[in-house]
C-alpha cells in the first residue's frame, strides 16, 4: 500500500507522524507508558468529575493495548500508517467501588469510565494502603500484648500483608491479613516468624476488623539467618576468582526507542506495572533480504500462583497470585551491575503510578546483554573423508532480557533469551529466602504427625507449596493465523511386514479445532510435539511454517482437588497448557480482579465457551511449575532453582545456503 | 589410623609412596592408563605365549578399576595407605575368539586370561578394522557397477561402518553393514546418501558376504548441504560481535594430578576408551574444617542408544548403541579454543589403544573451565523493614567439565557442571548433522503413507529416531551406605478438619528395599522427589544427608514394543531410573559385549535378581533422551539441542553461618 502512494505524501506522513512522536514522547504504538502520561493520566482524573470528591486509590495505571490489528497495520510501514490511538487503562477505588477508566491521551480527555459489578475480586493491593495497614499493629493494643507476652521488642518487629483469598465465605470488604517476623540481629526477618497469630484489617476503612493470639511458638533464633555476602563464609561468603564478559568490539544490539535490534531478531521492550516486563512484536529477519517474520506478537508471564499446602489456621490461606493480587511493577528490584547482570548489560528503567497516581522511576528494572556461557551453537566434526579432518564450531552467544521480581520472601529471576537459531529460551529462577513457619521442634525426629514441611532449622519449618508460573504467549508464527497443532507419537506394530523389526514409532497429527482440544495437562497422554503452526504459510518443501514449545523438567500440575476454593481460582493450574483465541481483554489468567476473587473470571472459564482456534489468531499459555520440598540447603537463603522452557522453529526457516559465489541466498526449502 | 602411625614411618611411606608414584607415573589409582602402560600391555600381551601365533586386534584396552574399598582406604590418606594394585583389561579378537585378560601393571605380566563364553555380543569395532573393511567396496564389482549405475563418480564415494544389530537371525560371523554416501561437491556427506544398497562384511575375513542394490533413489544434491562457516550466510556464517571471557586475576581452579580443586569441590578426572570422560571422587569441602565429603564415587555417560523408526530394508537394523558397539574414546574431538571451550579453559589430553595395542593420543579432548553466563547464583533484595533497602546478590561462577564425542553424523556435548551451592549439573547437547534417507519426493505434499520422517531438504528425509543418554552414577552420599528413596506427593482431603482448606499435598516417602522397588518410568506415577540418602548420616537437625535428582524435561521412554529386537538389547530404556547394588563388573547398561548381542547381559537383565539395595552401597543409572522429530531447521547442520538434569543437595549442607564476630562456622543444622 505504502509504494503505491505518491513519494512526496509519504516522505510529508513521515515527517508529520516523527514530529508527532516526538512531541507525544512516544515512538511505538506498544510504549509503556511514560512518566509524563502518567502524570497527565493523573491531572485528568483528579479534575474529572465523574468520580466522587472523596478520596480515591490508583491501583492499576497500563497502557490500553491498541487494537492489534492497527499495530500491525502501524508496523507494516509506520511511516505511512499513523499510530494507533494512545489510551490508558485505569483501575481505581472509590466510594467502596471499583471504577475502570479508559484515558484517551491523544485528547488528554477520559474516554470511558464504568463501575466494576462482578459479583467477586478487587483489583492489585497498592503500596500505599499496604503501608496504611501495615503502621495498625503497632497502635493496637491486643498485638502490643502479643509482642510483650512473647518477650519480643517492638522495636524489632515488622509485619507484611498477606492477601486473604477467599474460601466460601460471604464477605463485602475488602481485607488483608497481616503476619509479622522479628528482625533484630538479622535482616533476614522472614527467617523469624511471631507465629499463632491473625490479624485481619479493612483495607478501606484502614482498621483491624480481627485478631486472634491462638497459640504462643518460639520466634526462631537469628543465628545463622544472615544472608549478607559480608557476612557470609564460602560458598555464600568471599568470592572466587572473577569471571569477567567484555566486548572487546562493541556491544551488538542498538535501540530505536523501546525496540531491540540484535543478529537476525528484533523485538519490543515494555513494563507494565501489574506483569512487569512484555516482550512485542518479535520477529526474526529472513536472511540477506531483511524482511521481518513475525514469530511473537505479545509474551509476558501473567501471573504466578504459589499455594502453601500447610492448612491450619494461620497458613491455611497462603495461596499467592503474586502478579494479580500485587502485580510485579511495584516489586521489580533494580538489577546491581556485573551481579544481577554481567558487566556487559545495558538498562532500562520502568515506571509506575503508586496509589496517588503519581510516577514512581525503578531504575534499571530490565537488562539485556549479549550471553555467552561457553557454550556451543552448533559444530560437526567429519573424519570419514580419507585424509581429511573438518571440524567446524561456533560459540553460542545469544541475547538475554532480564527482570528480577521480588515477591516479598521471594525472588523470582525472568529471563528471554533470543538465538541466532530462532530459538525463543524462557526461563524463570527461583531465589531468596522461604516462607517458614515457627515450631516447638528442634529436631526431625521429633516430629509428630504431618507438619506440612521440612524441618530447615531449628524451630523452623519450610512450609511445602508450589510454584506455577504462567506464560502468556501471543504467538504470531509468520502472521496472525496460526494452528496448534498435536503430533503425537505412536508405536505401531510391525508384525507381517516385511521387515525384521517388530515395532517402530511415528508421529500422528492432530490439528486443535477448539480450545477443548488444546487443554493439555503436563504429562498426560502420549508423548507429543506441541506445534503452533501457520497452515497458510508453507516452506517451498511444502511444510507449515511453525513453532515447537519444547517442554521443560518443571511441568509440576496443580494437586489441590479440584473443588478446593484456592485451586478454583487457579484452575487453570491444572492444565499446562491452553490455546484460546486472541481477545483483547484475556490477559491474565487469573482475571482482572484477583484479589479475593472466586474465580468467575479465568482462563479456565473463558475457555469454557470452547472457541475455534484453528487457523486463527490464538494465544498461548503454557505453565511451568515446581512443587517445592524445602530442604536445608534453602535456608536462610535459597540457591537459585531454574525452571524454563524453550520456542524453538519447526520449519519456520526455508533451509538456505548460499552459493559459493555469491551473497545470494538460494532459498532451498 | 594414620594418626596412630609414628610419625616416622608415616613420612618414610609418604616418601617411599611418592617415588614409587612417580617412578610409575601414576600418582592416582583411578588415573587412566598412560601411554607407557599402554605400550608396555601391548608388549606384554605380543610376547606372551597364551595367544596364538595368528594376528588378533585389540579392541578394548582400560583401567581395571581397583576394588572400590582399596580406592577409599587409599583416599582416606593417600601418604599412608599404598596405591591398590594396578591392573588394566583388555579384550582382544584372537582366532575368531573373544579373549579377556587382566594385566598386572605392577608385575608387568598377564594375571588372568579366559575366553568369552557368552552366547552373544562382540566387542566394540575398532578403528582399524573399520577401516579395512571401508576399503572393500571400491574393489568390488557389483559396487563400483551401482556407483556406475548412478552416473556418480566413485572418487566422490565415502563409506562408513553401521553396526547390524540383531533381529533374532543366528549368526556366527562377526558382521558389519556398510552404507555410502557422495561428497563431491560438499563435505557434508551424511546428507547425500546412495540409497537402495545393502553391503554386508565379515569383520574377521574382511570380506563382503552380501550385497543387494535394490532400487536406485536419486542422491539429494550438493547444493545447500554446506556447514562450513567460511560458506555460510548469518546466522551460521559471519559472527556477531565477540563477547570474551576473561579472568583477570588467575583461575580459580588447580591440579593436582588429574585431581581438580575448585572452590569447595574437588574431583579426579579420567578418560576411557570406551566411555570417554569419567568423574571420580567429586566431594565438597565442609566450610572452613576442609573435611571432604563425599557425593560421587564414578560417574560417567554408560551408553547412548539412538535407535531409528523406518522399518525399511535399508533402515530397519539402525539402531544404534554408540558407546557399547564404538566406543566414545576414538571419537572424542580435539576442542577448539575459544569456540568449543571459552578461552579461560584449560585442556586435557586422552590416549587410547588402537587396534594394534599402540598409544594414540588425543590431544585436548577435555576442557575444564570456569563458567560465568551472566546468571545469579542467590539473590534477595528486602524492602519489608522500614527506612532501609537491603539487596544481596551473588554472581553465579561454576566450573565445567566439558567433552565432545562425534558418532559419525552427531556430535554430542557432554558437561558436568559443579556449583558452589553443591548442585552438579549434567548436560548432553545434541548437534552434527541427521542421518538421512533419500528419496524421490521434493515437496511433502507429494509424499504417500509413512515415511517415518520429515522432508527436510528436497529428495531429503530426516528419519525419525532417539536418542537415549543413559548415565551411570555411584553416589556416595557421604559414604557408600545409601538408600533410594521415593518422596511421593499425595493430595490429603481435608475434609472434616477445622480448616477452610478441603485439600493439600503432602510428602510420602518411601525408602526402595530392593532393585524392583526404584525402576521408575519417566512421568509414571504420581509426582515424587527421588533422593539419594544416607540413612547413617543425620545433620544436626535429624535428617537424613542426601542428594535429590532433579528431572529434566528431556525424560522420552522407549516406545517400541517390548519384544522387538533392538528393545529387547536395550530394554532398560523402558525405564528412567534403575538403582543397583554396587557390583565392580557392572559398568555398561547394555552389557560388555553389545555388538550383535542378544541383551542377555545387561542392566535390566542384571536388575532381575531384585538385589537389596537399601542403606548399601548403590549405582544410580538414569536415562535422558529425546524423540526426534528431525525438522528443516536441522538441515544442512542442526543448532545444539540440550538434554540435563540436575543432583541438587538435599539436607546434605547443613545449615551453617559465620557468627558476626568470629570466623568459627556455626553449625545449625
Amino acid at each position: 500500500m505504502a509504494s503505491c502512494a505518491p513519494l512526496v505524501v509519504h516522505l510529508l506522513l513521515l515527517v508529520l507522524c516523527y514530529i508527532y512522536c516526538i512531541c507525544s514522547g512516544h515512538l511505538h504504538p506498544l510504549d509503556a507508558l511514560s512518566p509524563s502520561e502518567i502524570s497527565t493520566i493523573q491531572s485528568i482524573i483528579k479534575s474529572s468529575s465523574h468520580l466522587s470528591p472523596n478520596p480515591f486509590g490508583f491501583h492499576y495505571v497500563g497502557l490500553d493495548e491498541p487494537d492489534k490489528h492497527a499495530v500491525l497495520t502501524w508496523q507494516s510501514d509506520p511511516s505511512f500508517h499513523p499510530l494507533p490511538p494512545r489510551r490508558a487503562f485505569v483501575i481505581l477505588r472509590a466510594n467502596g467501588q471499583t471504577h475502570e477508566l479508559k484515558i484517551d491521551l491523544d485528547n488528554n480527555s477520559i474516554a470511558s469510565h464504568r463501575q466494576h459489578s462482578a459479583k467477586s475480586g478487587y483489583p492489585m493491593l497498592n503500596v500505599e494502603e499496604q503501608v496504611a495497614v501495615l503502621a495498625l499493629p503497632f497502635k493496637y493494643a491486643p498485638f502490643l500484648e502479643s509482642v510483650n507476652k512473647r518477650g519480643l521488642a517492638l522495636r524489632d518487629v515488622v509485619c507484611g500483608t498477606f492477601a486473604i483469598g477467599w474460601f466460601g465465605e460471604k464477605q463485602d470488604k475488602r481485607l488483608v491479613k497481616m503476619q509479622c517476623f522479628v528482625t533484630g540481629e538479622t535482616v533476614n526477618l522472614y527467617m523469624r516468624p511471631i507465629e499463632g497469630i491473625t490479624i485481619v484489617a479493612d483495607m478501606e476503612a484502614v482498621e483491624i476488623v480481627e485478631y486472634e493470639d491462638r497459640v504462643v511458638i518460639p520466634v526462631p533464633a537469628a543465628a545463622g539467618t544472615e544472608y549478607r555476602a559480608s557476612r557470609q563464609l564460602p560458598p555464600y561468603g568471599p568470592r572466587g576468582k572473577p569471571v569477567v564478559v567484555t566486548q572487546p568490539e562493541e556491544k551488538g544490539f542498538n535501540f530505536e526507542g523501546n525496540v531491540v535490534r540484535w543478529a537476525n531478531w528484533n523485538f519490543h521492550v515494555g513494563f507494565d506495572s501489574r506483569v512487569g516486563l512484555v516482550i512485542s512484536l518479535a520477529g526474526v529477519n529472513n536472511g540477506k533480504d531483511d524482511i521481518h517474520r513475525s514469530v511473537l506478537y505479545r509474551g509476558y508471564l501473567s501471573e504466578l500462583f504459589v499455594p502453601y499446602m500447610d492448612p491450619s489456621e494461620e497458613w491455611y490461606f497462603k495461596t499467592y497470585f503474586d502478579i494479580g493480587e500485587y502485580g510485579f511493577g511495584p516489586y521489580s528490584s533494580s538489577l546491581k551491575a556485573g551481579i544481577d547482570c554481567p558487566h556487559n548489560a545495558e538498562y532500562m528503567d520502568g515506571y509506575y503510578a503508586n496509589g496517588a497516581g503519581s510516577p514512581v522511576l525503578l531504575r534499571n528494572v530490565i537488562c539485556i546483554f549479549e550471553r555467552y556461557a561457553g557454550d556451543i551453537s552448533w559444530r560437526h566434526t567429519e573424519i570419514a573423508i580419507p585424509g581429511r579432518i573438518i571440524t567446524e564450531s561456533r560459540e553460542e552467544v545469544s541475547l538475554v532480557v532480564r527482570t528480577v521480581a521480588n515477591s516479598g520472601n521471594y525472588d523470582y529471576v525472568f529471563d528471554w533469551e533470543f538465538k541466532t537459531s530462532g530459538s525463543i529460551k524462557l526461563s524463570a529462577g527461583l531465589t531468596g529466602t522461604l516462607e517458614v513457619r515457627a515450631t516447638d521442634y528442634t529436631n526431625a525426629q521429633q516430629m509428630i504427625g504431618d507438619q506440612h514441611g521440612t524441618l530447615v532449622a531449628p524451630n523452623t519449618i519450610g512450609v511445602f507449596h508450589d510454584h506455577f508460573a504462567t506464560y502468556h504467549l501471543d504467538l504470531d508464527v509468520d502472521g496472525p493465523e496460526n494452528s496448534f497443532v498435536k503430533a503425537n507419537l505412536r508405536t505401531v506394530r510391525a508384525e507381517g511386514c516385511t521387515t525384521p523389526r517388530k515395532s517402530y514409532w511415528t508421529v500422528v497429527s492432530e490439528t486443535a479445532k477448539t480450545e477443548a482440544d488444546a487443554r493439555i495437562a503436563h504429562n498426560e497422554g502420549p508423548p507429543s510435539e506441541l506445534l503452533f503452526v501457520n497452515p497458510g504459510v508453507k516452506t517451498r518443501l511444502g511444510n507449515a511454517v511453525g513453532y515447537r514449545l519444547i517442554r521443560s523438567g518443571a511441568a509440576a500440575t496443580a494437586l489441590m482437588s479440584e473443588e478446593d476454593y484456592p485451586q478454583k481460582r487457579a484452575d487453570y493450574t491444572k492444565k499446562g497448557l491452553w490455546v484460546t483465541p486472541y481477545h483483547k481483554s484475556e490477559k491474565w489468567p487469573s482475571g482482572v480482579y484477583v484479589d479475593m476473587s472466586h474465580g468467575e473470571d479465568n482462563l479456565a472459564v473463558w475457555s469454557m465457551r470452547n472457541r475455534s482456534i484453528e487457523n486463527t489468531d490464538i494465544v498461548v499459555w503454557y505453565t511451568i511449575g515446581v512443587h517445592h520440598v524445602p530442604s536445608q540447603e534453602d535456608f536462610p537463603l535459597m540457591p537459585m532453582l531454574n525452571m524454563g522452557f524453550e520456542l524453538r522453529p519447526y520449519n519456520f526457516f526455508r533451509a538456505q545456503s548460499r552459493d559459493r559465489d555469491s551473497t545470494v541466498w538460494q532459498t532451498l526449502g
